[in-house]
């Protein structure tokens, strides 16, 4: 599969494109705004992998850089993880652009701020995977790895161990998203309802943010048990 | 400590009331509108633990049954196990009959039951521990186990293994009910903000029903990782 991962050179972005580009077979290209740049970064980030690579891990599949809207061209999945102020009109501006069998996955999640713990910033949509769906009406839209953790998913000397809640409302978009999770070590991709339950699943953004602060822990994730 | 459940005949109330009572020396005292039936269910819950406790078990502690306005005259802890419509009118009209110091712990959640998977029913005050908080002005008001699975949490013969969430403004309540929770086998009190945190941590409730469905399972709770 080519995956394109827009915002592939932010906190999330990076880790997607490193545990994706070193654990899966699959094509990655790293979009953003600066194709010069998303270029830099995936020629480093495929020798950082170089590094880490062990024998269970496929030599095949690639990491290339390019313009967001170079990189959805001919991709089976397109990962937003860009901030959420821009990502639904990048979304909209890139939706002509994507292949008719393509799937949009959000990981957009807007997070207040506060002193004692951090609260959901509700997006007028009721989520923000609702806006995403709004601004590329004629794909499937997922949710997923909202609640995953930047920082221990770039950490590739490490195998982490997170749930990673999928929702959607097409079975076989999350499927198809379920499936690029497993293949990473470490993350098990967990079907969580419709998109419509999107809410709740960006909720563990600020609440994993909140108990990590509160009991001096970083890279706090879930699992269901 | 003496510790009131408010609806302690309901599905999560008899979990709290059979694992305070066994796994703590605390005095419990379950309360529920019919004083009769609550003393009989007392009766009964207090014979089944003694089936299952082990020697690790403490032998002190009681479980008694009483109307709600009974039970909570002299609670240190009065936990609110009652549905959302009728919970915060009922912590309304017991609020004066609190001692000075008694933290109110809100398990409540409310959900919109879909096809496809569940959503939070958004109430008025942003969260239920903020309605309850908003009817007991005069007392610190804890969030908590609002991601615990009733049934799992009654089948003593079983031991959980379930993060438990708590939220609060005051430390030292959330302090209590904290020990509360670590007192019992398997329960893990994870300080998770201040009461606006709540929202966060009421849409955990229709997450893990949504998760439970989706993979088949029954009793999903959470582990922070």
């Amino acid at each position: 599969m080519r995956v394109a991962i827009l915002g592939g050179t932010g906190g999330l972005g990076r880790g997607l494109v490193l545990r994706l580009g070193r654990d899966t077979a699959h094509d990655i290209v790293l979009g953003s705004r600066d194709g010069d740049r998303a270029e830099r970064a995936a020629d480093a980030f495929a020798e950082g992998i170089a590094d880490t690579a062990g024998p269970d891990h496929p030599d095949d599949g690639s990491i290339t850089g390019a313009t967001n809207a170079e990189s959805v061209g001919n991709a089976d999945v397109v990962v937003v993880a860009v901030p959420p102020e821009p990502a639904p009109d990048l979304v909209w501006d890139l939706a002509p652009l994507l292949p008719a069998d393509a799937v949009v996955v959000s990981t957009v999640v807007g997070i207040e701020m506060g002193d004692d713990g951090h609260a959901y910033r509700r997006p007028e949509a009721g989520s923000y995977a609702a806006a995403i769906a709004a601004a590329a009406p004629d794909h499937p839209v997922v949710g997923a790895f909202q609640a995953v953790p930047a920082g221990p998913l770039a950490a590739l000397d490490e195998i982490p161990n997170y749930d990673v809640p999928v929702v959607g409302d097409s079975p076989d978009a999350v499927d198809r998203v379920s499936g690029l999770i497993d293949d990473c070590d470490g993350l098990t991709g967990v079907p969580a309802g419709s998109l419509e339950c999107a809410t709740t699943v960006e909720h563990l953004a600020p609440l994993l943010m909140s108990v990590g602060e509160r009991t001096d822990r970083s890279g706090v994730g879930i699992r269901f048990v």
